[in-house]
């Protein structure tokens, strides 16, 4: 086992997917891990899983971790601070500044509180999803601010470097712009067009392509938890909406009279722009997504894909990326796949000679 | 060799992806292929490729397939009824409506003309990139018109047929309603959302998970092919993009104040209505995208994921769709694996049992 370089108790409040996936992680490298929610049903599951133990009276956790909803997260961090005097406190939830201000509002003790964000995918599950490698290489925002202590700001550190995370700095204000961009407004962009789906006839949503699926993906989030987290973070992602719309805007006035002298241009210059927009997103190991692309064509059978993985393995080439794309009723499939490009040509002449069928 | 339906010459006009695929296609059911392109290179690498002979001047073919740029696809159809009196003419345009008024306003012979597109997933690529079956299932669109007659429909449904398409009747109204909602509006809206990104600083974008990649993956798309598209079907697009307008401006004014009476519940419908309109789209084989979701962690070393995909086959399940997530600097992977809801419970317990770490 892993020393931890956390010294003392960790009291997780809120056994859902998060807290339970903490609580795994810090038990897998030893860390004595108390656990609490408002649910005693799901405190037993967890504690079943070896995610760590119940409360007691004496307990007196060198950190606590705040897991709940994010419109709670505010009143149990200050019940906390209260509770554990010595203790410093932390939470997860996916908006800071807000839960900073009420702590503060509230008079809760913030120079042993300090937020943060683990950005790790699902948001959804209870503990019984939890995962003790969740963390493991993603993103995971401290929010520092001026009043924090050097001891508070190092215990959420270690908590972070124990799950294997990726610590980033960056003030509350910072971080709710942050997520704003690349998590909250993505979120209402995809919600807002595959709201347009539901008025309209069958025979138009059959023709739905790959590209629609992509766009509209993360529409099948859960409303619930999404109020809250807009909500908390409404000005951060209004800012955004409203500079989407001007876009927006004046790609309609274009589209109104598409023959008008500069019409075309400024459709030309949005459409450069989401070309710009989207190389800047970091692919896999933080690398420019720019890897090379094969396109292979697979049979609709079981074990087809398989095979062209294995021999794709065969070949020493790792995939950096793979997506499946299928469309209604064919029987075969495409397989895009990503690869460094120094490996691309010699795995297409590999594949081609093992009888594959590539697409350019 | 399958006998083809169509009984004479085919001529495409045109020898990019989707000129050479259906000459390609067409050849492989032994139909006479004659080629045309602007660019002589490009007809010297389709015939290279197989997919036909050059035009000579004795040619009368029964079928004129148009396969060149949008903005230029009205005239060339002209051209073509007009060249070979005798001919069928069908073009392979992503906006059909524009098209057949522009050839009946230039006195084109209409009871020879039927528009069609094929909803064939790539639009880049050069001959190089052509496959005879790159129309395989997919849908392909022929928008009828009340001048066409009897044998103009036929033949271009013997095409459809030929290359073992899914023929899909609507008018050139409904098409372009129907593509500007599926696909031109998400070209516009993914566009719009990557374009926040261009100005934000390194630490946001880094921040960036599989949420947005998927929103923004098809603001990637050739900027100077949209712009034509979208100057084409303007009308149709506006619509939409409205819509989508009205109810983001719900949501800027609900999240203005989000804690006013309503707003909450406003937001929580448009969530809901994007819940709604996800669900609309067809996945796999036509049917609903709802199977059940397997999320099993894969180790990111090469065959891991290969070794998985065979096991999941000799447990005798099909995989209806598969998704890779990672994130930057992650050693693991998640690979999402789809299966019919009557599979889900089995191939869980079977992967669990053969040492697989299965989310929820």
């Amino acid at each position: 086992m892993v020393e931890s370089r956390l010294t003392g108790s960790v009291r997780v409040v809120g056994v859902g997917l998060l807290g339970t996936s903490i609580a795994l992680g810090l038990r897998a490298r030893g860390v004595d891990v108390i656990l609490s929610d408002a649910s005693p049903t799901n405190v037993s599951i967890a504690i079943d899983y070896g995610a760590g133990r119940a409360a007691t009276d004496g307990d007196d956790p060198l950190l606590v971790v705040v897991c709940v909803p994010p419109d709670v997260t505010a009143s149990v961090i200050v019940r906390e601070l209260s509770a554990y005097p010595r203790a410093v406190v932390t939470d997860v939830a996916s908006v800071k500044q807000p839960i900073l201000d009420a702590v503060t509002a509230a008079g809760g003790d913030v120079t042993r509180y300090v937020g943060s964000h683990p950005l790790a995918g699902r948001e959804r599950g209870g503990p019984m999803a939890g995962r003790a490698d969740l963390f493991l290489g993603r993103p995971w925002v401290v929010a520092g601010h001026p009043l924090i202590s050097y001891q508070t700001a190092s215990a959420v550190d270690d908590l972070i470097l124990d799950l294997g995370a990726t610590l980033v700095e960056m003030t509350a204000v910072e971080h709710d712009a942050s997520v704003a961009l690349v998590s909250h407004a993505p979120q209402v962009i995809s919600t807002l067009m595959a709201r347009r789906l539901t008025g309209a006839p069958d025979a138009a949503v059959d023709l739905a392509g790959g590209g629609l699926r992509d766009v509209t993906r993360i529409a099948a989030s859960d409303p619930e938890l999404w109020v809250q987290i807009l909500g908390a973070n409404a000005g951060p992602v209004v800012e955004v909406l409203r500079a989407f719309r001007d876009d927006l805007d004046r790609v309609i006035g274009a589209l109104d009279e598409p023959t008008a002298p500069g019409a075309r241009r400024t459709i030309a210059e949005e459409l450069a722009g989401g070309n710009a927009g989207v190389a800047r997103i970091p692919g896999k190991h933080g690398l420019d997504r720019r890897y090379s692309q094969l396109v292979v064509m697979v049979d609709d059978s079981p074990g087809e894909l398989a095979r062209l993985l294995a021999e794709i393995g065969e070949e020493g080439v790792n995939m950096e990326d793979l997506r499946l794309e299928h469309s209604p009723g064919a029987p075969i499939g495409l397989a895009e796949i990503a690869v460094v490009p120094e490996a691309a040509e010699s795995l297409t002449a590999a594949l081609s000679a093992r009888g594959w069928r590539i697409a350019g």
